[in-house]
């Protein structure tokens, strides 16, 4: 029986949204390794449209599931039909989506919250004890998902990491070829992006995300 | 001394961009290769702008070269700047944008003709004799560049097939992890995403063709 792990998207973009690299070599390595992937983003739209050339916010709006589905050729569903019953693991990439349209990160810090829809989902798999892996800029949400003491990993970036403690989190530096993993809460993170611009790289810590998240589903 | 591949894109998204999982798999064996990457993508409107939920044309307008720096956070520059002497190789990924963005194909067919400022850059290899690789749907242009008899695959689809042949290029009927090497005009081919939905049967293609291109470099 090959394992069936929904992913969660923040859109299409890293300025904006889902980290597209991250996104294809998560699933990427999901399909190497036979598991049945399917994608969910929140039918919401973008708290802004950054112009990926210039780094500037426009005047567009566009919908976060409506762009994910330029990454999963047409494929992705609205996150409030995400069962975790349905699933036995899931993952969410990075990107900066993750901070501005899945939470508010990028604007609260710790004060911060995650959109309904998507903490509805993920408290699904938390309640099931159901493994998470969340990627580069993801395990932010961490404490907002399992409380204080889960142990995760942003990377190495000081500011970012002091945010994640404060929120309630134990943050534990860690290389790009690493991963965290939180027996307890069943919680796997990796830095990925927030460390390199190398695609080689990164792949190295998500493949081993996904591996260590098939292994405990 | 790395070898410095350039790659051309279309823009965002299958159904009216570059096909956002052949770009990062193209880029991803480049760089576990050691290969130095640079992306390039034409300064223009798109065609067409895709709601990738439906599949249906919207009102939007989007330019090319802007959604193109969504796939690689914003290191893609204009295609005029592209001057074969300072790569080894030139790559095209797919999409439909292939098709509307960087020529006309989808709308005339064996008449089309490619976009000046991507014909000038892709010409400017053809030139030099450097090696090119097209991948999905972008060897449909293969006649358009190398003239007559020049021998590719868009994979096994009869309707594509015989306008490619129309144009002039002799198709090869080639399987997802098939490669068509046409030594004369050192253009490589292989059809990813026209045969499979699989993002591991689609890396098989893509990783013989960018060795074959490294080899041929």
């Amino acid at each position: 029986m090959s394992k069936k792990v929904a992913i969660i998207l923040s859109g299409c973009g890293v300025f904006d949204g889902a980290e597209i690299n991250e996104t294809v070599l998560t699933a990427l390595r999901l399909d190497q390794l036979g598991a049945k992937v399917e994608f969910f983003a929140p039918d919401i739209l973008q708290t802004a449209v950054v112009n990926h050339q210039t780094n500037e916010p426009t005047n567009e709006q566009r919908n976060v599931l409506v762009e994910s589905c330029r990454i999963t050729r047409g494929k992705s569903r609205d996150v409030r039909e995400l069962k975790a019953a349905d699933f036995d693991a899931l993952i969410l990439p990075g990107g900066f989506g993750v901070a501005s349209n899945l939470s508010d990160f990028a604007s609260k810090g710790a004060a911060c919250t995650v959109q309904k829809d998507t903490l509805a989902a993920i408290l699904g798999f938390k309640d099931a004890k159901k493994p998470v892996g969340l990627i580069c800029i993801s395990p932010a949400l961490s404490a907002k998902i399992y409380g204080e003491g889960v142990r995760c990993t942003i990377g190495t970036d000081a500011g970012t990491a002091a945010v994640v403690t404060q929120m309630g989190a134990q943050h534990q530096d860690t290389a790009v070829d690493g991963i965290v993993v939180d027996e307890v809460h069943r919680l796997v993170t990796t830095p990925a992006y927030m460390l390199t611009e190398s695609l080689s790289e990164a792949a190295k810590g998500i493949n081993k995300l996904v591996e260590q998240v098939l292994a405990m589903a």
